[in-house]
């Protein structure tokens, strides 16, 4: 039974895993994996879990699939973390179907991403206000800003604008690059009362996930298929130990690295995730990159310098 | 009862109306004036339909919504032209969902446009060669080719690999922008016999059907509000009276001008179809502008003008 | 010698032909050609000129062939009217190089388009702010707002902004498209004293002429091959004699529409150019499209056609 | 004296480090600097030098400051190594003015990027024709395949098709992300006869060196502020050391990661090459984002890690 307390607010912070959705080698939705997947995350510690999000390969999946996904993650949840589900589409009666459904079924919160369309500030405002309006006011949401995946660009006037004119905008899942002068400004902004208490979590992979928690950034809302590291360095930014978690984080930035690559990058945090037993296939859905055999044999490779490098840092693997 | 005949096929010609999708003015799926205008098509001459494209608001419906307007139009062709729908999603899987759905309802074909992204030719090929896989080798399909809403270029060279390579791609929906010279050479390849048999039905709002015609085009697939129109060009050019019907033409280019607006057109359209009686309301789905007093105005200003103009022919109007 | 009368400023109106650069069959730059062609725009009645616009194919010239152009221009002007130069180029230093020579030799103000890479308000507003900056007050400025062919979108916020905090921006070439709404509405801005006096000339080919001078433009900034429709239409609307003038308008949309087609478009301006006697050659430089012998066909049909249409309506050609 | 032996081939390899363009605080260019800036690059060991890239602020210069610098470059390096010169341009005319008088004063070839609105495979073919038909066939090319950048995308087959028809284009700029699978096919198909030989250098801020050097590239022509790394971990890569280097590598990808930010990476850049001593100002043009205090900080905080992290590894620094 989903209490309010389960909503996602301004006050969210942690890790949220960018869930993957498992398939079957033959392509099929394989919810026993969904199962394994989602007790992964929960045993690495995230705080929250995120669902069809494009990373989630939402797009790739019936009505009927995404439903299925969802009631299965939030079964193995039973109400433990916030769960937010992606609901970003072309149309905005389709958005609210799925959002109004994943609501009643006990989500957090969702997640709205502009059409690619938006160029202007106005146009992107007026998103917005159609978005909050069609959805009602009871629907909790996390802004998705993702200029290199999405083209298009928010300016911080348009960011605060939106925070004040929606107060059911909760998350700013900031995933702008380069993006530590916006993040620092919003918090600025936030100090100064000139927008309302955010919860700003970085995405992007985590590529600069120690700057923006210096930078004032409440947690992580990506998919790097080390979700302890990420909770880790979350924790120790916040508890003020930088150094001790900056070097654990280095030593996973070159696999980072092969993970933010463009459409290749979700073979590989499959792969991994594969790898560590999370789930029974890396399988992609059409259309989208997967690693060949010699990109196979890079990330082994990456593993295992990072494996070795752990070592040296005495960290558990 | 569908029959293999009532299937699109290189040799589909005459006007496929891009039907739009009318809604009451509290924004609710209207039915009954989708009938009264699948009548109207009907009654205006048109070869066939095409329901579900871009101008017809597909993404703004639900997927219950899409096949309750698809039954309905469906009933009342009753078999009498072919229908063709419009399948385009991001990804295959909801792609071939609905186009097996409504082939199995008994449509004559599907419509589908490439995906945003695609740039290369490899990657344009590489899609298309997904989507016939995906959907099998028994529907038959109308490939979109419009960069300026799409984003999507073809080369000639591309288009020609991939006709070459999937034989049910028998329908090019032709609205590249200038396009004369692609259009006359894909005529060229056919008379060569570097392509295969093709049926080429021009969009663009019909912006230049006479040139196209006289270029070799079999028709038009654009749902331009007085289809009677673009079925008489069609005609008279395929009958050499390209003189004649060129006059008729040039009366419509003062409102096709007006239709063929980014964004806008849509709201111009209905609202000749609404003053021409075949729809209940003009509404359109947000996102989508839409005509101000002072656009209706104009558009009024348009409508008079050209029935004075088709006076002076002394065309029925 | 240049007189400060002869700057442009918020008072700007009429026609500002969007000056072509002729080349001889060979490619060189053909001053000849340039003093004949600016014979032909004074004789047709223009306002003004504006050289080394796109369509002046500025990008293809080098900077020494800048100069020379504009020095013939200029020399056979004679102050006769005034000379707008194109001067968007990706650096502001060339840019500031290019606008301040040009000054120095008597050109009425320079015209300045946004990179194609701006998106968010906020860095279209700052690099307008450093185009100023650079510039210095005392060069006017013509902002070309041009989204179809820059990928650059200003909302009408932007747009108030930008006039308020910059007084030598006086004339706007408004080229959106659909951009009646944006036109009126900077119109009502200016009518509440919320932006500064403004000219608007409009662009585009002129393609919506008449609608754009009913909703309150000053006038054309755009190189139709018959600038001489373009004074009638401007003159007729601002004299309340629409009707008489539309029909005049709407006789040559046939062409006008042939020669709004993205990059080809010139070809075809070139070809009118070339067969009204005002350039010795239609060749346009690469990279470019060029009409093939099909299309020099269509143009020639086409200008029999609206000279049959202009004798119907009792005008001489 | 510029000898043939100089220019840039299929043979080049190495690091040809992309030049940084300095300036004095007020903006203006600073020849003292580049000769010193010169000189650094010299002796940290660089195989090559690329100047008026995009790194290189080339398109802020005027034509004037351009070849000054050329001139002082070359001046400096005296024909000890290979100097290559940027001359992308929006025209032929002018691309080939600065590439005809750079190769006149001495330079081992140019570089050439595609203009950004180029799409199909044909129009990026055509565009290269038309440049390597404009150069003439005596000027070496290396082309510039940054899609991240430029918005352009080119195929495997486009770029076959490219090399196979131009022998001039000797070099590869290889920055597509993610292009490990284009880098390996391209090597496989130089072996298979299927292209001619290539220099393959890699660019992309030196994200992926190491694997891009086990896949097969011949260096790098990239300007991250510590040459002297990429030049050992070439070298060793080269010898088999691939274990050996890579641990160097990894050393500086927390600071490769903020150099290849978009925009910001160059202020970053300069700042750390003016902390090296090797220019007098971190100055960047307008426009162009530059590191504020909190940016400042971030950078010197890398900085002293990357020192610690190589005293640990054993490295000189």
């Amino acid at each position: 039974m989903r209490t309010v307390a389960m909503q996602i607010s301004a006050r969210s912070t942690g890790v949220f895993a960018i869930a993957a959705t498992p398939f079957r080698d033959d392509g099929a939705l394989d919810l026993d994996s969904a199962r394994r997947l989602t007790e992964f995350y929960l045993e690495k510690g995230v705080s929250g879990l995120t669902v069809l999000g494009m990373m989630g390969e939402a797009n790739k999946l019936t009505a009927e699939e995404s439903l299925a996904y969802l009631d299965c993650v939030l079964n193995v949840v039973g109400g433990g973390v916030p769960v937010v589900v992606g609901v970003s589409a072309p149309g905005l009666v389709a958005l609210a179907d799925l959002a109004h459904r994943a609501m009643a079924r006990g989500t957090a919160g969702v997640m709205v991403a502009p059409t690619p369309n938006l160029r202007t500030d106005t146009q992107i405002e007026s998103y917005f206000a159609m978005v909050c309006d069609t959805l009602g006011p009871d629907v909790p949401i996390v802004l998705q800003d993702f200029p290199l995946a999405l083209g298009v660009q928010f300016s911080i006037e348009c960011l605060a604008r939106i925070f004040n004119a929606h107060s059911q905008i909760v998350v700013l899942k900031h995933e702008d690059w380069p993006g530590l002068v916006k993040l620092r400004t919003l918090r600025e902004m936030g100090a100064q009362g000139r927008i309302p208490p955010l919860s700003i979590l970085v995405g992007n992979g985590g590529l600069f996930l120690p700057q923006e928690m210096a930078a004032g950034a409440d947690g992580a809302m990506t998919g790097y298929a080390y979700p302890e590291m990420l909770a880790e360095v979350v924790r120790g930014c916040a508890a003020g130990e930088r150094d001790r978690v900056e070097d654990l984080f280095d030593a996973h930035l070159p696999l980072i690295r092969l993970e933010t690559q463009p459409g290749l990058g979700l073979s590989v945090r499959k792969n991994v995730l594969f790898r560590r037993g999370a789930i029974a296939s890396p399988f992609v859905r059409r259309p989208g990159p997967v690693l060949d055999a010699h990109g196979l044999a890079e990330l082994d490779r990456t593993l295992a310098r990072l494996a070795r490098r752990l070592d040296e840092l005495g960290h558990e693997r």
